[in-house]
């Protein structure tokens, strides 16, 4: 990491996601991917809203917040989907899918070997975020990789 | 962790964000965030589009997409925002935000000290993503941000 001023140097990079429905989605995260609640904190004078709260899938953290369009915080379905794809790297994708469809989420890919060597899956929650549920197969290079997309016909 | 099948387990969570003009994209966050290119792969067949790009801002990675609507990938401008706030823990919020925007981000919120302990302000960049640039001040408890969260006024 260099020392120009204004580099960012980072700690970390969360995704911080507005749901319309926020407790209804912290109890699909803990049954779904087996998230964790770090933090909740509810704001009484938005009739107890939850305005953040932290969440962990093993070490991967994520935020929430309810939505609240005066503030600039639109959720999926005053959006019509979302821009941002989570990719989250499992061990077991087959597993993790199947458990996220049994709590009520979308397949919108379906598991499979991919040509870059992940085995994975789209999934839209019950709340409009997307899920990329992805397990590596094998290492592969950016050689490899890009003949593989190149020699794709779809 | 514990090992009940399907469990995720997760190795990383990495946001991968779909953007109208990856390619220009990419040479924003490389001056507006210092972030480094790791892989970049084009598919000649969709005239050059980059299709998947790594990228990584000190430690912190994330993932980028052209716009693909046949694929479900949809960017910001063609949804009319997003539901997800990349929030960027920084040790310069000032520095980095003032940096982002000489780069062409526009301010939702400017960079101001937070009751939660955090100096932070929001951007959004010229593609229609939402970073929150986030300085942390002081470690504060969770009874500690909730006592602010009630007696905050707006």
């Amino acid at each position: 990491m260099d020392s120009t001023p204004g580099t960012p140097r980072p700690l970390e990079l969360i995704p911080s996601l507005v749901i319309l429905g926020a407790a209804r989605a912290i109890e699909f995260y803990t049954r779904a991917l087996d998230a964790k609640v770090i933090n909740c904190f509810a704001d009484p004078k938005l009739g107890g809203h939850i305005v953040h709260a932290e969440l962990a899938i093993g070490e991967a953290r994520f935020y929430l917040s309810e939505e609240a369009r005066d503030w600039h915080n639109h959720a999926p379905p005053s959006l019509g989907g979302s821009p941002v794809i989570l990719h989250l790297e499992v061990l077991d994708a087959d597993a993790v899918a199947a458990r996220m469809e049994a709590a009520g989420a979308t397949v919108v890919y379906p598991v499979r070997d991919q040509f870059y060597g992940e085995r994975s899956g789209r999934l839209r929650d019950p709340f409009g975020h997307v899920w990329l549920i992805s397990q590596r197969l094998k290492e592969m290079s950016a050689a490899e990789i890009q003949a593989g997309i190149d020699a794709y016909e779809g």
